[in-house]
């Protein structure tokens, strides 16, 4: 008997012992962005089945537990919010303080709707800075206008 | 007797009133991110005393109202969390379902450490599709490694 | 100095005063659903400028009042969860039964995704029935599949 | 010694092992709704003995763990609220933004009551669009109004 | 501008002021059941428009503030849980110590399904007793079972 | 090492292992109340040493387990409220619409007090009706006035 | 139109007005316990008619104002959980440290039951020590077992 | 690996094994209050390397149980809040009812500070009363006033 | 009618309209700490009636309006748990990653017990550095350990 | 499959057992504070290779155990808030009772920004006292202004 959190905790232990990479098992996986592959096997987004099949080699997971990697996850059940971690929670503290001014300047710009969290992508870089390097973050969300009907 | 909360409500109630845009006030108040001077005038952010002066005009403030305007504010009091607006709560949905994912790739690619939401900048802009135009944000904030003394 | 639930207030005070039913406001506004009608009068969506006026004929609001009416609403903030009213609270209650049921099912017909709560419409009917009538709720949202990039 | 937790857990595990579907298993089980096979599979409603051994073959479960699915279960323990997963939040949403609309229009058409959640069918179906497939829902609650004594 | 809340708080004062009994102002009423009375007096149930006209000439309510007592009230609001008052929180207890035990028992003999609510009276009266009288309660409710479809 | 946990959840498992009914079982433990014996074995009330003793023989238990049942329960623990099961949420709404009401009318009947939920008894039954047969409760529970010292 | 808490600040306003002490206004109303009268000035217990009648003269109370110290109030409105005061929390404090302790010596003693909340009185006294006085608290509550039926 | 918890599981279960009495293992531990010692087996207060070597005897602890009994423990763990046990509830109910009444009334007499439940002790005893015997609980509790400096 | 929170909000409204620092306010109240004066005039701490009757001269108050700063506050009420300011929030923060390491230092250097809130004082300076100032605080808290009796 | 949980749990029950000292293990790993590396231990900071190295040797540790002490921890998800314990509560109490004090001076001296709980650091000391020692705690953050784009 096998569970998607059992296959992520998995993937964490072999990750830690054998000393991988992110970025190194993403460049394995496919051509997709390193956020995916990583969000994927932390249990939050799925792998193709040729995709799973290359992680289950990294990991050594038995070809159940590669499936589990193919089936939708129950999204978001790995951070309890508020989120105690810092680094995570200054995304939320973002939300609390500039929550009200993002709504305020996309519906000025856009109309009535919102930035789509589904059609959605992004990036992390290091920003070089000379005042020490900067995270820099790029997201890209369809605009969703509410439909009248 | 004032408060910041009565000088929000203010400007909001001004803002619906004479139909004024976020863009156009926040290109009056000076040459700062129009998202920092929309964030000020709903009670998040700070304006310098010639900003707040600035803003008086605008909104029609007394001298005292103004003042609450320079002031620091309690920050993230506006945002009940979970965000109920749609809009908003997209952001908290990212939380959940890539927090994990930003703390594996931020520490991997910068060590044990933080992005910080105080030096921190960030853009909304549109961003043209065919398939339907996209929002766009760029987010960056300073990365603060854990000290160690 | 007006707010949106000021404004909210004023139209249900007005509602029970004069005896007026939703669907009857909803006519006199447009040929949209009286669903985003009712929605955009209780501070749930907004109307445009021109149903704005007629609104506020019907319920004998100021034009700063009626401005309200087609500013995007603070949404969801009038329902404290879980719901106390029983009405409100089946529907809760359909969620916590049959939530992870939707999921599977939704995701084996359409794949990894969502139903749009933006891109959406739905209706309520009265389906006759000799054992006690009905209600019909029809909903529909456009597929947003999870994108890969 | 058994629970109705890990016979829902093995019935999870066998599901993803063998690629089984939810539509195929159902309709081996029976005439019934594959939302309500679904349900019961998932520890959210009952199967009748006969269909809990046609279960018990497609799983491979002992005659004790088919007769969990004929016991009335916990229901609603699998849904944490407000849900995480971004497909089941939605239909969460749609309840905080249309709520009171909801109320407000049944009530209007059949009087103090609500729509029952217990005499209650639904579906779930694809509905083709060339802008885009869309999740059509039906639902179908008796109406229960408030009786007085 | 009026409200239910503002109603129900009105006849609470005027209640107070009078030295009114509910018992007695039931009985004015008409003749349903003096727990119904009571619950739409608080916000909790309906008056028929006679009734209400008649609760506005004992309370001294205006016709818009009778109005709201034939409205279908946001059912719930006035009770926080859990209850801090001790003579509600004992019936709470007793869910978290029966509840169990109700739900083995009514599903024993019934079969799956619920006790309803809405179709539901009940009765309160004084069980006299030497070694101290007791509250005697006597509830009733339809027995609603899980349709399958 | 055993714990009051593990004794229920071996006494549910035997329970639909050999399809036992809690009637049945109560009529073999003793005279009392089958509410009674089946809150004990549910964890919530605690049986005599005799009791227990004939409840190890129905269900296979070990004196240490049986010893368990004789001892005061950490009571309440079963039931997360609010209640996720729609069967003992029901209870739960009776309280949110008619709390206050309870309280006004008990306290007009016998003063300032409660009804004690220790010093209490009730009874499920059927009551046939030709529209439906109703879960009829009685529930009687001492008046408890607040003494004066 | 009054309601019990404006009549409780108010006497909470006029007490610091007037520098009135607790004590001192109970030994007016009656020989009844400090206690007991401060809990009903502060809305957490109910005078007789006659020491509303001499309260109502202490703090300048209407015939209204003062009826409302009659009845019986909506207890434990006040104190929000977990208590934010030291002095309250540090009661809090010792339930969390001390509950499974009082449980256990309580049923060790008397049986399975509880110490009443409601037949209970109390006392609060300076115990004078060379190490610093302590605050010394009786409490007495009859034990109420869990009654068999 | 052991760990606090599990050696007062084993605690717990051997006392219920073998019919232990708390007030008979605390004679034989020492002569400090039963609260304590109670407490320290519950895992809130600490022993003594003496007196956990004694519990290890009666419990038949191993030296690594045993030393984990002379640790600070993780207090008030165990008691999760509100209280779902009546006996353990009625305690947070005086607080609800009378922490305000406590906080007047010790504040008018000592001032403004607080009462310790760091340097505090307790008793538990049996009243013996014809109308019912009653639980008698006496307090002390250092007062310790708030320094100015 | 007057309240302790008034005449905060009264403060803090004056405080802006003239510009007074809370240093400088302080200052002209007497020799204590200016963490002590500020707290006070925030709700949180006492002010002998000498430094009230100063403090009233300061920001025009009434003689009721300055006797509650003398009055014992409900100390706790103006700060939301968890803080959504972020100079707030990071103390939140240092207790949640640092706690565990604070009690365990504490106990391994002074034994079971805690640092008092009460018997407590502190300092905020500010600590040059070429790389950026530091906010130096000092806390010293008197120890105080778990008394046996 | 080992976890940072586990890591954590087995290092307490090494402790324990062999009675060792925080300060005595952190005198061992090297010369950072042993605030740091208790801390570290304890799950809330990382370790250098070399240091993680050192604490295998005295723990007992795999390898892999090792391993995950050099891995940034999921901070903060040791300590349940509030605090239940004593000893950490009174950190959450300082909170409530003196952050809005903190947030005042600190922004009146420094201007609008934080303390920083990243670039921190902090010494815990016993101050002798000849009216009891006192826990005497030092902080020291970077003060980080908001920074203005």
């Amino acid at each position: 008997m096998t569970s998607r959190e059992e296959v992520s905790a998995k993937i964490l232990s072999v990750k830690v012992e054998q000393g991988l990479t992110w970025k190194g098992v993403a460049a394995e996986l496919g051509s997709s962005s390193p956020i995916l592959y990583t969000a994927a096997l932390l249990g939050q987004m799925t792998l193709t089945a040729a995709e799973a099949e290359k992680a289950a080699k990294i990991f050594g997971l038995s070809p159940e537990e590669a499936a589990w990697l193919t089936v939708s996850p129950e999204r978001g059940s790995t951070v309890l919010m508020p989120p105690t971690d810092p680094l995570i929670y200054r995304f939320y503290e973002l939300i609390q303080n500039y929550g009200t001014t993002w709504k305020a300047l996309i519906e000025e710009e856009f109309g009535d709707g919102i930035m789509s969290a589904i059609d959605f992508n992004m990036s992390i870089e290091r920003e070089p800075d000379p005042k020490g390097d900067r995270v820099k973050i790029g997201m890209s969300g369809k605009f969703l206008p509410f439909k009248r009907y």
